[in-house]
This record gives C-alpha cells, sequence and structure tokens, in this order.
C-alpha cells in the first residue's frame, strides 16, 4: 500500500536512504529480455549524486545487484529483484537533530503516521534515493519501449528564473536526444551555464532553488489511455507526484490554457503525408484522455531542495518547543536537476504500463 | 478498466450522454448510513446545466433513482447502484456531423480507440454529463467526512484574465462555506459579475474560456497519505485528472514553487495553541505525500470549452479530408463553472477514501 | 469492495433479492462485439427458477434491460450496465420471521457485520438472485471464447447418492455440449429421471439436498495462468466460491489424489499428432497453476439449499432466546441444479479474464 | 502479476530456486511492530526439508536478512524486504536432463509460457522452495493475529491411506497447539509412526505419496469476509491454490456436504453462554462467506510429491521424441509434511489480511 507503481509492469519499491539496502521487485518484463544494462547505467549515472559542485557529494555507489527473474543475461518472465547496498551512510548527522522537525521535509508527518518508528536518518524512505530503484526500472521501460520506436526526453527547463527553450520549440529533437542519452546533466548546452550559475548562487546563499522539467514522448501510438480516470493524465501524474518535491503536474499548454479562449487554445485536426494530425498541441497530445499521435507533452514543478544550510525556526518534537534548525549534511541545491531523469524513468514505466494493458484489449 | 475511481469507497461510473441512462455502482458507504438526500440535490443541482445563459440550456433532469444497497431510508452495506434516466437527447444534432473531428474533443482518439465503434453521440462516455454521477457519489463522501468535521470548499479562482481573491487570503473562510452550501454558481459574490461578463464576451464572439479552480480541504488530520506512490497529491491528481477538460493539478504553490528559493518555499513549524502548525502553507499542507494538519491546497486549469460556435479547420475522417465544421448545439462557454463542484466531488471521495483505507492502519 | 470479479473483464455486481433491481456494471467487453442475446436468454434460463417442481416457483422474469455500453447493437468499449427490475417480491413472506436466524444462512452473519442495516428480505444481497447478472456476463464471455474454439461444459455431477458418469468419461463429449446448449437442466439424459427422484425424495421429507458440479474447459491454450498466486485454480476457486452454497473446489482428481501415490498420480506426456499431451489428466490440465493443453477439469460441491420447509433450532436476534424456525416461502431443494449454468458463467468469465492477462504478455 | 498476495498486507515473492536469491517485499506490518524472530524462524525450520529421512536432504540454510523497513528491532511502517541466499545449488543435477519434460511438474508449461526463457534448475519460481518467504511472511501475520488472541492449527490431516483424527474431534485442541508450536512435524503424536512409515513404504518403491492438510483457526471475530466474490472461502481458496501442489480445498463438511440433506448439512444456532453459537459446525464456521464465530475448517488436498526415482514416460521438448525420464536429485517423498506448515502460513497471511480490511470498515 504506497511503495508500488504500474499494474502489468509493476514495480515494488522498498529500502531507506541509511536501511541495509534499497532496492525494488519489477514483475512484467517480458520472458527473454536480453536487458541493456549498459543503458540502466548510463541512466543511473544520470540520476547520481555526487558528481560535482552542483549535486550532494555522498558518494552512493548505485551498484545494483540482481537477485531473482535473471538467467543466462535474460529475463525469465518471473519477479526481478534487484538490490543496491547502503555503503556511505554518515546517520550520525541524522542522530543529533532527530527531534527538530525540518520544514518542508516528512519528518513530522512520517513520525506521526508511524508513531515514532519510522527510520528518521536522511528521510528514511521518503529520500531522494529511493529514486534510484525507480530509475532502474524506468530505463528497463525504455529500452521496451525504443523497441516499438517510443522515446522519451526529458529536460531541465526552468531553475529559479532562468528558463530554458521549450521541448516544442526545437524543429530538429533528435539532437537533443542524442545529447542526452550520454551526458550527465539533461541541460541542453546553450542553457547549462546559466543554470548551473543560479544553482551556485542559491549555494552560495545556504539556500536552494526549485525548477521545472518538461518531457515529451515521441512516436506515441495513437488510442492508448482509458477514460475516465485511467486516461494519460490521471496515470502520468499519480505516478510523477509519486517523485520527492513534484508539486505541480501539466498537460500542454497547462495552466497558461485557462487564460485562452477555445479557438485559440483548440488543436485543429489537419492530414499530413496521409495521417490525421493536429496544427498545434496545446492540448499535449491528449484528447478525452487518450493518446491522439501527436507528442504527449508535459510539465513538472519541483520545489526548491528543502535542506539548506540556513538556520531555520522549527519545532523540536520531543520537548515541543520552537528552535532554530541548522542543517549539516550534503544536498542538492537544486533537486530538479536530478530529477530529470528520475521523470523520464517515471513516464517510460507509466508509458510501458499503458502499453502493456492496451494490448490486452486485443 | 477506466471508470472506477476509490479502492474502499470504489465508484463504477457508466453511460453514455445520448445513451438509456448514466449513473453508478458505489461499493464502501458504512451499512447504516442515514443518506442526506437533500445535500445530494444541492450539489447535483449546482453541477446541473441549464441554470441561466452561463451554463448549457440542456434541461437534464439529472433525476436519480437509487436501486440497490438503500433498505428503510438507510444504506445496507451492499453496493448502491444509482441510475439518471437520459431524457433531453437531441442526438440529430450530432448524426449530421458524426465523421467531422471536433477539435480537441475525443473523436478522433475514441473512434481510433474502439474501432468506430465508439457512442459518438454528445462524446458518449466522454461527456461532461458523465460527472453528475460523480457528484452523485462526491455529495454522500463529503457528508460521511462531515462527520469528522472535514470540510471542503472549492471556488472558481479565475476565468480567462478575471482572477479572484484566492482561497488562502480570507481570514474567516466560514461565509463563503456557508455561501457556497446553497448558491448556484461557486464563485465569491465580489467576483460574480466580472466572471460572467468575461464569459459573456467569450460567448459573444462564439467563443469559450478556460479557468481555474481552486481547493481547500480543512481540518484534515495529521498522517494520511501513503509513500511513495499513494500520497495524496497522487491520489487526488488521478482523480482531478479523469475530469473532462481539466490539464494542469498544482499543490500549495504549484508551478510558483519552482521559481522560489528554499529559504522562502520552506514551511517553518511552530507552536499554536499546543498544536504543531506551520507558519505558511506553501506545501498545500502535505509533507512527503502526507497531510501534515494544514488545510490541503491545490488548483486545477480547466481548458476553454472546446465546442465552439466560431467555424474551425478540422478532418473528416471517413473522407480523410480537409473540412470546416461549424458546431451547433448547446454548450457551456467555460466548464470550469461547472467543474468547481465537481473538483469537490472527486476530491471528497479521493479524501474519504485515502481516510477510509488509513483506519487499516490500525 | 467484495462484489466485484475481474480484473480486464470486469464485473460489479449490485442488487438485493427484494431490492428495486439487481444487475451489474461490465468493463472490458471488447468495442464493437455484437451480443449474441440469444446465448444470454437461453443460460439466464437455464438458470432461472420456476420451471417445474425442481426448482423454485418464482417467476422472477429475469427480462434485462441494458442501460449503457451498447449502441447500434453493438458495445462501445465503455462499461455495459445491466439492470433487471425486481418484480415478483413477496417480502412479506420474511417480514414474519426477521429476527429468527435461518440456519446455515448469512443472517446472523450479515446482521452482525452490517449493524443489523442488511437487508433481510430474500437474503438480500447474499439471495441466489445475484447469480443472475453473473449468468448474463458469463454467456458474454462464453460468446468471446468461442470466437477462440474454447469451449465450457458443466453438468450436475452428483445429487445426494446419485452419481452421474464423469465428462471425462465420455469418449465424444460432443453430443452432451449440444444437449446442453439448449436444455433447461445441465443433466445427462440418462441421469436425469434419478437425480430428479432424488431431489423429488428430499422434498417429500420437507428436506432439501446436496450436489457435485462437474466442468470441462476445452480446447484451452498452453500457457494461461500466472504463478505463483494468479494460477488457473488460485483464479478459478476464487470466482467459484463466491457462488452461493459452494464448500469445495477440486482440479483434477481432487481430493482423490491424496491418497495416490506419484507413479499413479503423475500425468506422462506423450506425443499424440504432433503435438505435446498428457496420457491421463490427473491434474485436470494445469502444472504449476499454467493451463498445459489439456481439458480444464474441476468439481465443485453444493452444499443442500439451507431453506427448508422441516422445523428447525435457531436462535431469535432480538431476544436471545431459543426457538422453533419453520421456513415457508419458495425454494430449490437442490442449488446444485441451477448452480450448474452458474458455475459454467463463472468458469466462462474468469479463464476469459485470464485469457485478455495473457495477451497483455506479448 | 502474480506472484503478490494480500492487499492491505501485501507480500511479493521472489526468486528462484537455483539463482541468487529469494525472499518478499511485505507492505502493511503495522509500524512499530517488535517481530518475533524466534517464531520466525521456528517455522521456517518447520519448513525446512533436510531434516531426516522423509525431508529432502538438502541443506537450504534458510537464513533470511532483513534489507529494510526495519530499525532499532522494530519496523518501520515501510516495506520491508526480506532476503535468503540461495546456497546448496546443484544446478548441474537439472542441466542434464533440461529438455526432458518431468511429469506433473511446470517444465512444459513453463517453457511455453516464457517462450523458453524460464529457470528450469530446480523448478524455478514453481519450486517449494519459494514457500520459504511466505513462511516468513505468515509467522508475522501469526504474531500479528495472536495479539488478538486469533490462533491457527495446521495438521497433516492424511497421508496415502492413513487417516489422523480430526481436529475438530478433540475435545481439548491446546495441547495440539503447544505441540505444533516446537515439534518439526505438523502430526499429532499418535499417528506420526504410521505416518512415516506409508512414506518410507512410498520411498523404497521409489515413489512418493500425497495427502490432506487440515485447519482451524480459533477466536475468529464474527463479521469478516465479503460477499459476493471476497468471501472468507475465496480469499483462502485464491491464496491456498498458490501453494505448489494443491489440488483441493474445501470448507467445513466439504466434498462429504454433497451428499447430505439440509436438515443434517445446515447448523442450528444455540445460545452458548449468552453467546450465539451453532450446535454442528459443517459449514466451517462461514455463513454467506462471512466469519460465524465458529472455528474456520477446512482441509486441502496435496498430490504426490511429482518427483519420483521411478522411472517414467515423457517427451524431450527439443526433438519433440518420446523418452524415459529417470529423476535423480533430492526430493521429499510426501510435499504435504512440509505443506501443512505452509498452509498455516497462508491461512495466516489471508486471515490477517481480511481482518485489517475489516477495519477499515469502521
Amino acid at each position: 500500500m504506497g511503495s508500488q507503481i504500474g499494474e502489468i509492469f509493476k514495480i515494488s519499491i522498498f529500502g531507506e536512504s541509511h536501511g541495509t539496502a534499497i532496492g525494488c521487485v519489477i514483475e512484467g518484463i517480458p520472458a527473454g529480455t536480453k536487458l541493456d544494462l549498459d543503458l540502466i547505467r548510463k541512466r543511473m549515472a544520470q540520476r547520481k549524486p555526487g558528481q560535482g559542485s552542483f549535486t550532494t557529494p555522498r558518494q552512493e555507489g548505485d551498484r545494483f545487484e540482481i537477485l531473482s527473474g535473471f538467467f543466462n543475461d535474460h529475463t525469465t518472465g518471473t519477479p526481478l529483484c534487484m538490490m543496491i547496498k547502503n555503503h556511505d551512510t554518515r546517520s550520525k548527522d541524522y542522530e543529533k537533530t532527530k527531534s527538530l522537525l525540518r520544514p518542508s521535509h516528512a519528518d513530522y508527518t512520517g513520525a506521526i503516521k508511524w508513531h515514532g518508528a519510522n527510520d528518521f536518518r536522511g528521510g528514511g524512505h521518503f529520500s531522494a534515493r529511493l529514486t534510484a530503484p525507480l530509475v532502474f526500472a524506468g530505463a528497463i521501460a525504455e529500452q521496451l519501449l525504443s523497441e516499438q520506436n517510443i522515446k522519451i526526453i526529458s529536460q531541465v527547463a526552468s531553475v529559479g528564473t532562468v528558463t530554458c527553450k521549450s521541448l516544442t520549440d526545437y524543429t530538429d529533437i533528435e539532437p537533443l536526444l542524442n545529447q542526452f542519452d550520454e551526458t550527465p546533466l539533461l541541460i541542453h548546452s546553450d542553457y547549462e551555464a546559466s543554470v548551473l550559475e543560479e544553482i551556485e548562487n542559491a549555494r552560495n546563499a545556504l539556500d536552494s532553488v526549485g525548477g521545472v522539467v518538461e518531457t515529451l514522448v515521441l512516436n506515441m501510438p495513437v488510442g492508448v489511455g482509458n477514460p475516465m480516470f485511467d486516461t494519460i493524465e490521471s496515470e502520468l501524474s499519480y505516478g510523477l507526484f509519486g517523485i520527492p518535491a513534484v508539486k505541480g503536474v501539466s498537460f500542454g499548454k497547462g495552466f497558461d490554457i485557462s487564460k485562452m479562449r477555445g479557438s485559440e487554445a483548440n488543436d485543429a485536426f489537419i492530414m499530413e503525408e496521409d495521417m490525421i494530425k493536429t496544427k498545434t498541441n496545446h492540448n499535449g497530445g491528449i484528447n478525452g484522455g487518450i493518446s491522439n499521435g501527436m507528442p504527449i507533452w508535459f510539465r513538472c514543478a519541483f520545489k526548491p531542495t528543502p535542506s539548506i544550510a540556513k538556520p531555520q525556526d522549527t519545532v523540536n518534537l520531543e520537548t515541543l518547543k520552537e528552535e532554530k534548525l541548522e542543517i549539516v549534511g550534503r544536498h542538492d541545491p537544486c533537486v530538479a536537476l536530478r530529477g530529470a531523469v528520475v521523470v523520464k524513468a517515471v513516464t517510460a514505466i507509466k508509458i510501458y504500463d499503458l502499453i502493456r494493458k492496451e494490448m490486452s484489449n486485443g
């Protein structure tokens, strides 16, 4: 109840930031799939912290071990369990401040929900570290989708006040797809410097900063998604809001569409090379919750990393007194940076699951 | 697969705009509940079209009949089926233009998904009329939540370029709660005139206009919601994106939070009358996917009604030729108006379901 | 929670014996299916009581009405709601004895579970009448399975001490398949007289009698079923134990296999017309929870109808005193008789659902 | 899809007999539970093979490691992952005969289902070894149930032609409960010698033998179970048929009830110490799918171990020729023996899950 995503391609996430191990059990990988372990490693590297001054310096390793469902380099059709041992866990960083509730973290809600039995170290099960198994599973989904030529591209679209060019404004997305396959950061090279400067400024101010991740799903077949509730929007947003720090999800023109008139917002149908297309894509490739063949297009808003070095006002859960909190330890000043590859992973998981469900429709 | 929402308080929606009947089957109403039929009728009236020039003039009636699970005025604990017969169905309006794909409607995606077997009349299962059973079920959830003093308020927050005062900016929300219990429209009286003028302008231009609905859940207990994926954000957004025309959902400061710094976005913990509260509520009452006792606060972006009187470019699905389409028939120029009570209903359904699930945690 | 069966071909049952209506909502019928309404009517007639002295004389009518998901004689792909109005409901038969707990009925458990709010008339939601929507849905599944040449045959295998020849002992099952397509009772003609005599004897003794229903699923593809828990045995038994009065389910040799040795029980593999088959079928066509291509073969034990005319010892729920109960009203003396077509329906629903799930495996 | 059981107390099983590790992820253990690790070890020892000549001599170890959801000796409320490394895996035993389909095993069905990608060694995911994580989870459920004084007793009720006294025939079950808490085998001491002799005879004949396991759930509260389909019978049988080799499940008098008359089968209600009870318990403590407060009573039929030393007829999957097969390796001659503690574990899992679900009914 809670830590599971997908129905046919189904992932159970387990682990805490400072426990013995984190990992996942995946059901529904087709039997006989030769896993692209290089792709998995590339994606996990893009998520991995400690790659320079812009992400947390913790050296997590993220060396995964496959425990089941894998035989002679191929999947067997039965559940695949993947495990990453936790190593570099400076638990003592957290012991000292354990009853000081970190603002906008889950210390308070977790303590109440689980009657104080929650593993508070490093955020426990709430830790962004838990996105590592998501990225593992997402890379498998990405591989399986690419066999149907479906491609996903996610980029950092804005950080603080710096806004990058929208993915929908590129006439040729191919070069960016290629760049993002390999580069550690999912930022267009034209904007990398200014994005990183914005983050550095926040860090220097002992602060953090939010951002937006933008995603396109390309070559999507028409007819995927099930109204009323298993719509593409419902299914994607359900998964995306499971990513720590995501506070908004919008499709197509998103919140801007609320200011538009119908004549402006509607996507007129046209014929293009004998195919039905739409002239614009303000609806983000989705009509009535079902894919219309245009790129699925959406944005996720990430809040600033709640762990900041600046002193903050808070409450001590044991004494119920107000206190000052100074967070030490290692933290990304901008979670949206590593968030991009996580958004891509969740998108791959959900889109692949929807396509598998669609197969059962005959 | 698709038309079901909730796990313990579970609703199966059925019906098409111009079929024999629409309705729902509800499982999980506690046995022995005396249903507040007046509340149900009030909420259904708030959703009902044909109440003046601002909503569609179709006289739907919405007279519901309870077929099961109801005995001596009380629920029995077994599935409750509710049915609304369709009467005023001018199906011929749709026959004429049935192969002309209405832009930003589900005509095209529905036809492809269901191989042309979909009931195209009035949007079929995609019709906003299908929100009537949602409002029915939502009113029952509202009654059950109010027994725990949990209250939900939804308002039209903006229409086109007209923006109303945010619900979070009222020092006393009680008068608005009372107003919205009875009034046909969920707009603060200070803004009603300008909102309706904005809509009238769109209509006079043979056009439609989008809007935003804003919601607060008051008196929410701490500790509801299950990470990683059955978070309050995930569960609510899953349901909200099932409402036709919703294209964005954001919590707390939403997309604006992506521009903020952590020191500004973080909600500091404070003691208030011996209770832990937060000074601000930028996270919308949710930390780590779990309620923190502050009001749950979120916004939904509605696109403009896709049915507009202006001529539009489209494709004829039979001939695969481009054609002009002129939509006749009766349509709301702004779905966000009736959308507010639907958002409230979905919120009630989802929050009540989450609370019921929480009860199983002991 | 409770009244739903199937995952992709999903049925929600609603209604009480003496309420306004009973029925079901079915999701997952392929769009564009031309429903075989004659087949549905034939199967519902086989379930219908009041067909002679051997089943309850209540004239239920069972005239069904399709409310949604059905357009121009074809399914639309969206939920299909079917309703049967209740007419001939002599509720007063039940009012008199409402606090006298009928032995082996659900009066006591229902009253406790639902705090006395249950609809006690005629067993409410527990009534065998609720199997009518199951048979409706089962007939649709039967039609869809027959398109893949999968056929199901269920027969009354024994009643009391009278045992019919096993379905597996017929060299040619075709004539029986044809007979059972049309006849009101699913009893081989050689045994009909003695079975009915056994029942008549019970009735004359103001008593009832139990029976066994035996089923074969023919032309089952190899590879359907998912270990460990979504095995064919798990899925079928889950559905079959939902049929009122079923107290045992066994596959292949069933309980007799516990007395066998491995060398005797094992089904040796052989080649037959270039196909892998087994020499015997003691495992009922299932190995490791997955179909092996041999007929799926199982038995369901039905208890005797708990409603008998003989006086019985019981307790008055209001006074908590022991009393004598004499049940009047109309009751089958042997539920297994009408149970055979219900078993067939549940089998069709579950096998069709498993096959649909298998399609999503690619 | 397949390897998961439970809804609120939810277990995902992973692993293959000769893979890297087996284990499970458990969601829904209440936060703050101090796990009774001794109880877990006792139950796992009762399942463990290699305890004398009567069970397989493989030394599995079954040393489990908890990877997550466990902190300072208590559960945290988040998913608990348990892993058992595989050590003593003589994979070569299986390589030699890998294309010879073992009769009544899942070699054939697994190979077809997973297109030859299944891990054939030792039965892979079908291996009885996969019941170790079930017993682990079952022991946790047993601990949690015992806090509500609910107790489960399972015994070997018969092996081949040797039949033990039924659990329902003991006037005082307490001594047997105590015995079975500690002893390696769940056989009443009066019958142990003859049961083991029956098994020894089968082994000496290079053969195996079937058996029946009988279970009682004591102190069950009234009102648990949800008609029509989430009945106690449906839920238990769903889980029990997931245990390898189970071919029949029956409640109360089971298949014998089909030969009884209503007057004999009905359980008359009586008052006993101010409580409503039934005079007999032919319905196994369940009316209308809901517990009536009497002991839940059921039987599971186990087939003989399919792996026997005697030569058998089979087919070579590669050559499609008929061949003789001689199985070497280590196998229980009677799986019902170790099956008893597995039945108890599945019962605990399912009953505890049903009780947790019931809590959400308020």
